[in-house]
């Protein structure tokens, strides 16, 4: 049974937290420092304007209580559920100068990260019972890695590797510079740590062929024809989890996953997402 | 004439660039370590593979530079040139490992760069001829502020407010907290320092009117049909800077544009523009 | 009615207290350490010495805070009021180690924050009455600039702009190298965010009247004989804001604002207050 | 023969000078991108208007390559001199944006750092002959401590300690919570770090008896009259080093020297300098 | 053919030498700036003053640099080598007062890096020929990671997981609050990203075999003697890889290693690697 | 009567804490975010496994909390106490992700801390009733140096200087560069702040009786014999502080500390004292 997914150490997030609201609020809301008095407080609901699946809000009681640690807030809705629009996912009530300032950053982490929970969250039902997962890439935006990440297994995906330094993957490049396929899988096992998993881009069956016999444990398979992909998963669908990748989209999901591959990797889940419509409403007095 | 945007100051991104690669390389590329010799030297060219406005040239040097000064790299491409794809932007040349390391930091950077400046100039060409300019807003991505409406400016928009602080915008909300739009006003003249320019949110001709009257500079017209924004126009066009916003695509800009508003703005310029498709291809040693 | 100036964003000045902390009491204060029981709880004034305008007390509770948060701190005086000396201005109370650490950073704060708004609120109360009103400047200490001009707006200047960022003030440089005044505020009408306002120096008569022509909304006349200001505030003080500025003392004042300019600046306001008198006084255990 | 002091290691002040720039150019500087062409280049003086001692030009320097490290800085004095006012400190030359950017960063530190470097030199002379030294304290601005101090050091004073971690103060407040002097004392020796010096304040010359007895090295004395001075550096002068304290002024500072002790503390030094006027004139292209 | 062990990249540990001088210089070194003239210029040998394993020559190049860029370095060993005492390491020339001042700070770096290196070298050469590695553990000195582990490397040991997130480690507290080793597994498998290796700690052989059949890939056998070590080789060996741990000394590793299993940790490695002796000594001018 | 030594400020070793547990936990702990369910709470020791000297109760407080702020932990221990193995130090309770995650981090500081105090604790106890201190060194590990030195105390050391800033220490390599010892130390009292203490290392005699003539108040005799420390002794010790240093061991530091010399300096305490055996065992639920 699947454990939700735990949103990732504030350390690694909180900086960028940190960061939107010095670039937004910088020197102080001149606006709302002229016009809304000290002392008046407020009661405001994040909405979703469209049907959605919520992620990020962890992050967005972080930004409220970066702004003001007296703000309150409560959530409406569950990490990670699908709801229909016009409804509230988080309410928030306090000093209504607190709120307004924290307004503009709560939203654009929340359109991006319910935005990515989304999107995949069709593709994930688009591969339902076909027994192959969707996995996301390193094609995240340059600072959001981990919460990228965090949306798309909220979504549904399961995480590739973090980063260059949590599995070896072997590319093209690598494989022209060590000379070819067994060279640069013999130039792992010597020197890359054994803890790591080793997964090789394969360009022929030859090529998978030495892979797996060099000692490599997972093949990507990258830009290939479904039915290049259905023979290649008959071949080593059992020797090898396999991995296809390149320009898979919604509409083509579901007969990749078809071929018989364990895992499609899909980059547009976090470079192409798009960010979903959620605005924030003063209700009333806190 | 127009002068080309100028790269913010290196201080304002160079962090997200920092983090960018801690969060790919962190403790270093497992796979180029194992399998690339330590002295192997390479020649790669970033390639765009589909037509696109070019942004991020200086983010993309200052990445390479910070993986490794001694990579050499020019620029194949000028900052703002639309071309076809299948071109190179940049070539860099120097210790193979280091461009390697660099490379997926590199493209991700320049794929939602370009993206928001080639989407952006479809935008500015839209409303070519009409006097009106596209605008972006703050619905741009955390940590991304000051890229995001950097590539706005590549791709031929005007930016409006950096941020809460260095212009005054009356909304829904303070109105309502100020009780009245002239109200608000008298707030903003009173206790926001004068050097801001004041734009309102107004939602009537009675509110245009009370909000000019005022002292207020620029109005806001928030989801307002082509007839009533031209009927606004006519009013109003002359005694105050008119912006439209509210849903506007590359469908319905132009005629927004035409209704004689001065300015119309576009959360879809940071907030959904979809990613473009760069790559690394080493093409030879250095 | 004017509203309280609200103390910017802890974000904005909170590194400025841990760095003064840290440099201050850097490993440890050796004499408290070693004389002071670790159980020793002490209450303390924050005794103003001499007549002043306090401002600062929000910056003053977060180093007490910072040292230690079990320290319970009271204002004795509201921010902005002005008083006789020998008062009290807040009162602490807790571990006596804490205090004595303290003590330092805080008297260094308020020393010269209360002297800004002290000094400034001489300043505005020499203009009171002639319609025009004193700002700051530029000329803040390094690392200083959102509390130096926190205090100006505390003491009853109104703000300048607070960087090169949010207001474009074309200067003698900037016309030198466009050529003219007229190309300077075309360069800056067809480049420059258009949401900023435009302020431009003007050495002539001549010059004024090609800023208005070129579009200019403010004009600042530095270093002008009193005459001059008055003929210039005839001819243009109902076409545009006029802000006279050069070596304006607390004994000029007055009657450079009563040539009929609408504002002074006065770089003083933050480069020569001087620090006023402030102490801590051990009254009692805690 | 006393040796030039060294600017402290850039790592103690150049967060200073980036906080400096990132309040004042934040994300860009909107006139100078506006009308100075990306291409022009210029020259420029940093000019002091009247006397003054130079200090600061390490960081004045350090600020420019901030700012462009293609910028060439040349020194037109050398730091600590004093020379007639209208004379060139420094000499610019580049790209004229990035002069233009760094100007006013420039001058608020070289107004500080010349302003307490002048002050502190005319108290150094006032006790030339008289064997006593000047001496600065704590009350620095914060944030500044280490370029305060030294910039008293340049301007000839002798710098006391760094903060509560470098020297045993024992003050009033330390003195009633351990009972007494010899008390106070004790705990010292029995507990601070023996390779620091221990100062005590007294209030009279029992308690100077006991101090001495206990092993203090250092006294202070604070708030003496003249008389009392002298009585004191007759009977303990040879015994300890003797530093006074407490209101001095320029007028009084020769006076009290020559009472015999051998140090007199000055706050005044850098809680009141006044900044010195330094501006940058543009003298041609590059 | 086994690669040279990459330094890791030096965002992953300037930050550690960025510390490690403010904490050591401070404000400035008070005695090289009293006593050396400040255009000195000295040649000074790293030495090492007993047999070691060099490492950490990039680290002590990189503190020399961040005292003074203009200091020149050169290596008289290469990282890894094993040399006899009494022989240079390193060759610094420039500015007298800079060399002083990085000495201890390059030293203490020297100290531990070579240290670990020398020490796990040791372990390393009583395993060669047995088949079986020496790995690295957790137990680093915190801030020290990648540093700790980057010498292990050039001691010749195998590298461990770099943290609790690039491996699954399942230890006896997971087993417990999952209800068994099967449970573990399969909440790993469900849960966790499927790109890293499974290890699982085992304390029986039934544990073992159901670790294997819930599909774990590496069993950590912690404390055990050494017939068991045999047995579980035998029984396990060919089916997964098999680690021993607890307690191994430079006394018993090859006893260890020679009971079939494939790797055994020690985490003396890094937590009890005595410093070894390195010292500066000044030989002449630059 | 000695106080207890106190916890050096958070400020100053908290970037420490931050930085080991992104070094460990990083993006997660795969493992147990898999396995624990996210509301299973526990209750854990943390447990010395053999004899001690705690140190550091407060900095693993510090961890835990930053880990997770809901976690309690009361102290079984008091720091500096000394106690047999299989004894409590630390009891937590609370969500047992969090007690898991804060592990290893807690762990490495207490093996460390307590490892160095209980290593200086021997040495201290060595040298009682000799009138002899221990003292420590800048021997420290880098970014460790307030620890370390805060671990000395707790084990019974005196803390030598900090750092380079703290004390003027003159050594051999100043005395070359001065010119001889009476060069040197006129050099010391010309430049050096005055309120530092002036200590030198010198190699005879002669060096002793110039070093004193010209104003040094400490000498540092290195690696001396015995005897000659004894002669050194009779003769100075009674006309400065004497301090002996140089590969002094438990073994040989009573005979050194009865020779008559007031200090002794030991490096090992901080680059040699064995990590202690400390372990987490979960004992139940929260």
């Amino acid at each position: 049974m699947k454990a939700a997914p735990q949103l990732p150490p504030a350390s690694a997030w909180m900086p960028l937290v940190a960061r939107a609201l010095e670039e937004d609020v910088g020197t102080g809301d001149v606006t709302t420092n002229a016009v809304v008095p000290i002392d008046a407080r407020g009661t405001a609901l994040v909405m979703a304007r469209r049907p959605l699946v919520t992620c990020g809000l962890g992050v967005a009681e972080a930004v409220f209580a970066a702004v003001d640690p007296s703000l309150a807030v409560a959530r409406a809705w569950n990490e990670g559920e699908a709801r229909e629009g016009d409804q509230p996912l988080l309410r928030v009530a306090g000093p209504l100068r607190s709120i307004l300032v924290a307004e503009r950053t709560v939203l654009n982490f929340l359109a991006r990260l319910c935005g990515i929970a989304t999107f995949t969250r069709r593709f994930a039902q688009a591969v339902e019972g076909t027994g192959c997962v969707v996995v996301d890439t390193r094609k995240t935006l340059p600072g959001w890695r981990v919460l990228d990440k965090y949306a798309t297994a909220v979504g549904g995906a399961e995480s590739h590797r973090m980063g260059l330094f949590d599995m070896v993957l072997v590319k093209d490049n690598h494989i022209a510079a060590a000379g070819g396929v067994a060279a640069a899988i013999a130039a792992v096992r010597a020197n890359a740590p054994a803890h790591l998993r080793v997964q090789v881009e394969v360009e022929s069956e030859a090529d998978a062929e030495a892979a797996l016999a060099a000692g490599a444990e997972w093949l990507l398979l990258d830009n290939r024809s479904l039915d290049e992909l259905r023979d290649l998963a008959k071949r080593f669908g059992d020797r090898a989890v396999l991995e296809a990748s390149g320009g898979v989209t919604l509409e083509s999901v579901r007969a990749v996953a078809q071929t018989g591959v364990h895992r499609v990797s899909i980059g547009a889940l976090t470079h192409s997402a798009p960010g979903v419509d959620v605005a924030l409403d003063v209700v009333g007095p806190a």
